[in-house]
């Protein structure tokens, strides 16, 4: 931790701030400036938050040096995680990336069955469908509820592919963990700390979404939350972020993300295109641009006819669509896996 | 809803967009323009999204006429709404600015004590205090639980404040509506809509704070859900958004969102001066703003010693620079009420 | 300058850049901490940009500690500096809120000395109006360019009432000069360099509005430029910034940044609340804030008939609302400034 | 346009938007819904801002149907603008992305030449270079000026390769358009509308960077303006936005943008993934994604030793991370293009 003293911080103050620190069983060394004193607290500070410190008479700044997600860090662990979902499908390290897709809520059997079969064929390994849908507004379609659930088990036994669904209640939890393969945390709730520490303690893998404003120190720190409490098998997944302009797409992708977070983190990063976008012409040229950035996996929306879909049918693909996309992707993960090192 | 198609949308395409909203019993005025062709679909429109369509082939846009928000909007209920704790604290209509003040977390029963003493010696109405606290990272201080609870209903008894304390868990419901006078959904939960159903089916008020990087729209959109679950006792507040300089303010305060909400909507809106700037030294010039643009209250964290506060030192107000405050908001209250018509 | 090096550097790396700071004629301290060496450069450093030292190899982070803008920071000037027009109207120190006023373009003589009568009868010091008019899209109207100048003239020397408007062009800079008593810097020319450069080398006081979204810290160094070059007759003017919500209004008003800007800098603040807020209805109550607030002035756009006005109609105060305004001002202006100490 | 009224208006005010509209010479059709009522105006309303129409009394919003960017829109030019620079370099239909490479600033003869041998050598066609600096505060090198321009036109002439360099001030352009072959406007000029004005009225392409918080409207009415003026031949250049999260990145890359303006503009679109990463290690993975999102060309910026630049080092590719850099793209290019249709 470096806390940097007003220009015209009195000897009392700079002396109050070092015994403080000292008083915390911390060292510190202090370098008296031209300008101002700069006093640098060397040891165990991970556990106390900057505004400890902002608060001290005399104080101007305090910069933390580490980072505040240990666990999450490639500093604490720096090899690639890799996430195995049904002991086969592989997120992370030199695995090919992994497409999941499918509806964005569950609305009947015959319509998901017919979804997970074009997503086998096309090489997706997980399906993905919501049975529990957070809404904006009220009175509008919230999902089957436990109906969806079954409905995804049965999707799972006949096509065998791995299940993905979003929890949004703890309460729910016990029952998402028994029909699904993974856990889907949404952006809306990666501040939900309630369920976050829920998701830490059962033995699942989880999707974690970016929040629509969070930093990528919050990211990560939802996820360092989550391995806190004993879950580590975390796979990050961008989704676009709020800016100031949301006219032709519902968020702006932050494609930079993958390889920031990467590179920060042993996690695998995975990116959703379909809510990056907003529009469906949109998710193919995303889908490619992500991976060839170094994505670990996709998650897409697709739907027979997504101008009947009960939700976000302007953002899902079509199966003709979805088919020609992912005959792309293989074609550039043949590429960019050749252009890696 | 207005439905702007493409300027090159065929005719079939068109007719299948006046064919689709005569299925939903919905009639149609179409204008045909020199350039493109504008479907007004006129009825009732409010429980179709715009995104329903958007997907129809050759349209180009779709604008929403009426707000989504009808239970919160000045057009479904002209009056201001006057929110009343106790029988005795009035929220909104022409009533003078409430003063919220108390720690951000309540730490012990001394402390809570001398806090909530100076609060109702310089005017406050009610005590704030968080017993469960929302934390960006794991490993610090997330409040005292019940016992903090148990500490508030002490300090109401003793000084007379009613008391408003954070609900992060719809499990807690139950506890914090026994110890409580108003329920606050924080920033964060703000879109939890687990949480937001839960408080609309309970009888107690609602302080319902803006989420970080919440629109105006979504935000009275939660207020909404709240309502149609049956509870009208809302109460909203802002407390500074997410842009992109965040250097020497923890959040940019949106003064303009109290005109605009009290415009937009019946409901009482409040400001919270603490969390917006993020510095304590901002929180009297912001706390005097938002009660000339309008504020029906304000909730403010006050502490003897912040430097020793357990969290949000930074932003928290000592009882020195708390009575000044309140001397100085006494005297623009009298001068803005005179100036109101 | 705090140079952190990465965990993982060389003892190498290290010795490098240490080298690399003494070869610059700048001392340094080196703190060796149980995870990550940093590195202070004591002296003068300001003149090197913190990339300068991000580029050199195993360095994390780099810091400044200074601030970047010397001329315009208190720490260089304590006091605060009061800009005089024409030896009558003050900015700054413990002046009176200077209220300016005029309609957003100069449309014609008759309508401007309308304007600038009401104005000078409500207690206005100075007028406003554009000649040479930015506009976000060609074919619409720019201004009336010199004879707009003439008939601000005319205007002034009718009313006594100082004089201010927008030079967009440096070519236009004599012309400007020769008509009016304080230069407007517009928000879309605040890293026009070139231009900067060159109202820095005039003698004429300069109103810089701070760019859609200009960091204060930008913002500060747009006015470290023109008093480089020599003028320091700057008053800085805050004018709303582009958020992720601007559906009610047309920027976002960030109110908080009168007071951290008077605190960072000597230099006088003002607010625009007609561009802030985009719509007249809002322009009320946000100038009202901005004075609490402890802005140095307000400039308004006003209009005898907003919804003829040839630009910025709906942001527009009629006479009748200004002269409201202008008299609640009057009272908070006593209260507040009673308040201050 | 679209005029959506209040709900309580009243019918004089409908007749009078009514009125109002049809002295301007355009016809209506009138919807009056159960809740408001909706007045279509059709006909030449794209020389008219929607505020012109939003302050008449008892009107809620005013929607605009077609696009503000008549000329640099699909809908008056369907088929993709080609520009050709010196006969030999072609931007957008189906050519292959152009590369541009080069130096931030122009430094001396040696270092330009050696870059340029290597950009050449590379596949690179064109070289960028700046001679005239943008720089956020005083006291920095700002460029050579005339002497860079001089240094760029040595290079030029010794690989063949055509050049591209920035011009800040109108009063430049004549000596800038000497010695260049194509224009570049910055970012922080994007509204810049003198600057705008005198490029359009120049025989010689021109770069247009999006600004730093500039929509995707706003950014294709600056070109808007350009051909307003005459001048057709322009390429679009993304370059990354500011958002909320600068911490890891300097802007955030809209890889979006990149299909988003080909879908609605005829204009070749470009990226720039240096300015938009800030980080040379993510120049790369975003150079990438940019092409096969659709991009028609990258500009990169380069130096042999980048911890030496006298401007963006931390942002610039070495040689070695270039020449990798486009091989990769050699192999993702030809592959996305078998992708296309």
């Amino acid at each position: 931790m470096i806390i940097i003293m007003e220009p015209e911080a009195s000897e009392t103050q700079i002396q109050n701030v070092i015994n403080h620190i000292h008083d915390l069983g911390i060292k510190t060394v202090v370098n008296r400036g031209v300008v101002q004193t700069v006093i640098a607290a060397i040891g165990e500070t991970a556990k106390y938050s900057t505004e400890h410190f902002e608060t001290l008479d005399g104080v101007r700044k305090v910069e933390r040096i580490q980072v505040p997600f240990k666990l999450a860090s490639r500093d604490s662990h720096h090899d690639d995680t890799v996430v195995v979902i049904n002991n086969n499908v592989k997120f992370g390290g030199d695995n090919a990336p992994v497409i999941i897709a499918g509806p964005c809520s569950v609305e009947n059997e015959e319509t998901l069955l017919a979804i997970a079969k074009v997503a086998k064929e096309c090489g997706a390994k997980m399906l993905r469908g919501g049975a529990f849908k957070p809404r904006t507004g009220p009175r509008t379609f919230e999902g089957l509820g436990k109906l969806g659930l079954e409905f995804l088990d049965i999707a799972r036994k006949e096509t065998g592919l791995a299940v993905v669904t979003e929890v949004m209640d703890a309460r729910d939890l016990d029952l998402v963990c028994e029909f699904t393969d993974m856990l889907q945390v949404g952006a809306r709730n990666m501040q939900n700390f309630t369920l976050l520490n829920e998701v830490g303690g059962v033995n699942k893998p989880v999707l974690l979404k970016r929040g629509l404003s969070a930093t990528i120190d919050e990211w990560l720190l939802a996820a360092e939350r989550i391995m806190d409490k004993g879950n580590s098998q975390i796979i990050m997944c961008e989704r676009g972020i709020r800016t100031f302009d949301n006219k032709y797409t519902r968020n702006t992708a932050d494609i930079a993300a993958i390889p920031v977070v990467k590179h920060l983190s042993h996690l695998p990063v995975i990116f959703d295109p379909s809510h990056a976008a907003g529009k469906w012409n949109l998710v193919t040229p995303l889908a490619k641009a992500a991976v060839v950035a170094g994505a670990n996996g996709l998650i897409i929306e697709i739907h027979p006819e997504p101008e009947k879909a009960l939700s976000d049918g302007p953002q899902t693909l079509n199966f003709d669509n979805f088919k020609k996309l992912c005959k792309d992707l293989n074609k550039l993960t043949s590429v960019s896996l050749h252009t890696k090192k």
